[in-house]
């Protein structure tokens, strides 16, 4: 049976053999080199031993391991604005060069002003009709070019750099950490599920279909030349935040995560969701406690911060009750971008 | 690097070369062993040879190969009544025992009635009813664990077998040759996502993940004991149905199929979809057109059968002047089920 392919198995079996070597040699150093020792990184490396190795009573078989992540200030950067928002912003002037009607109508008048001030006091219904107004109408494909385009040339005020390059390098090997054990990776984020997917392949090693979005939905239908098209409608099918995100979890995965990382209380039912699982379960939150190399926010400042969609000390404590791994990127990181040397 | 793991490095190779050899061998066998000879079976291995060849200028990197079956006529029997919907009539008595108010009301008293010319003549709006009052109210966990019930007792009328024994042997064939060759494989089906979930890796090697089906929210909140839990709500999230396939699809997956296999009308706008994609792509129909083994329904009768949801003469002439291949089941394939010898 083996003969005629004598040649090929040898080549095969040399190749694997040069492979597995590798593999051995990598399994003896630092999966998490951007992470200075202490707790966080003990638990994340715990957790992943403890589910992928046979002998352990807490394994868990490969078509099970799931593990979801937050984006905005769980990945990558999320101030001073949530990138998905400033996309919608830039798209005001295109939107409003095609209805005119637009231009004197709040809260596209104050988009428009480019007064920081006043953008900063839009309430979430004013956001809301901006979403609707930059998010549909238009084909997924016009839109993926679109999200393309703007990934292309809009810079961090800060950085100065593309906004998927501000991604955190440490959780950048979590990730690869997980999936080189056998988890799959998906992303669980208020963001545009559409919007994350231009990207997040490259920018993350996460596919289309492993992200877990804000979802609108689209209608199919024919355009001009007959073919068929998927056109943006304005109808939120999932709000990705807080209780949306294990029902969102539900609807796009159908199983429970064995691991969760968020970073605000948008991400605490996830969390819960996770944790309550039986066998090992991770839940773990970033805190924003370095303004010196990001941004310092949420209870690291002691202030009374209380408002939902942030690190409040509410959550903080629920973390602590509850078994939470909690990151402090000032002492847990030992550097926070890629292009930090 | 290599010298103390050569013990496990020669073990490796020595594996790896055996794989490889029967590896070697198999691509020698026929893949689809209970397909006859013919245009169909041809469609589907040079659609996989030349979009898996890399020296094939179609050639499909892995990541985009995706394949999607509806279920009902395609991968299962849909006749007398589709499994999902003999599941909720099914659930009726146990519904009306719990809201005693529902005996007396329609659809249910119908259903309650057991005649099944009346059962037969309930409208769409009764059938929605129905699926409200059995599919809703209760948890994610409780769900899964009434449809493992139902699924392990409930009997095929005509072959007296549970109805995932009732799958067609051919294209569990065809689902597992696309994923050896690197496809992944997916249902987009009429029937309830999470219905489908609980047999679906068993029956099909199709994960939770990769079910779209037709789609119900979930609402999150605590149980009794604190404890996190989802339960189905009586809201529809998508009609996965005609428009509602691409719809899904774009949900779920993100990117448009390589392949799609259907039987209906209601499969029509995933295998426009999915054909109209550049490069090469296979769209596929399966005529039930043998009374004998299985049922004959649609233009293979010669009727003048236009009610959506069949296989409708003027699908049959879309198939023909698209360059979709339709299967014939008693040309086609030499065997139905797994159970014939």
């Amino acid at each position: 049976m083996c003969r005629p392919r004598m040649n090929r198995c040898v080549l095969a079996a040399v190749v694997c053999a040069a492979w597995c070597c590798v593999g051995g040699a990598q399994g003896q150093t630092d999966p998490l080199p951007s992470w200075n020792d202490g707790p966080a990184k003990q638990a994340v490396v715990e957790f992943v031993r403890t589910t992928t190795d046979a002998s352990s009573p807490q394994f868990v078989p490969p078509e099970k391991r799931i593990a979801t992540f937050d984006q905005d200030g769980t990945l990558w950067v999320e101030k001073p604005v949530v990138p998905q928002l400033k996309y919608c912003f830039d798209r005001v002037p295109a939107v409003a060069k095609k209805k005119p009607e637009l231009k004197n109508a709040e809260p596209f008048k104050t988009v428009l002003s480019g007064d920081r001030a006043a953008i900063a006091r839009l309430t979430m219904p004013d956001l809301e009709k901006i979403a609707v107004a930059t998010l549909s109408g238009i084909t997924t494909d016009e839109y993926q070019a679109e999200v393309e385009q703007w990934l292309a040339t809009a810079r961090h005020p800060r950085w100065k750099k593309p906004y998927n390059e501000l991604t955190y390098q440490p959780m950048q090997e979590v990730l690869r950490y997980l999936r080189a054990n056998g988890y799959k990776t998906y992303i669980v984020s208020g963001g545009g599920q559409d919007f994350m997917r231009v990207y997040a392949e490259q920018t993350y090693g996460i596919p289309p279909e492993q992200i877990v979005g804000t979802i609108g939905g689209t209608k199919y239908g024919y355009g001009k030349d007959g073919r068929p098209v998927l056109t943006k409608a304005p109808k939120l099918l999932l709000n990705d935040v807080e209780a949306g995100k294990p029902e969102g979890i539900q609807l796009m995965i159908g199983r429970r995560p064995c691991a969760a990382f968020g970073n605000s209380t948008g991400d605490r039912q996830m969390l819960e969701y996770t944790k309550a699982g039986a066998g090992p379960r991770l839940a773990v939150l970033v805190l924003h406690d370095d303004a010196t190399r990001e941004y310092a926010y949420g209870p690291a400042q002691g202030l009374p911060d209380t408002k939902e969609g942030t690190f409040t000390q509410a959550l903080y404590d629920q973390a602590k009750r509850s078994g939470w791994t909690v990151i402090s990127m000032k002492n847990d990181w030992k550097r926070i971008f890629a292009f930090e040397q």
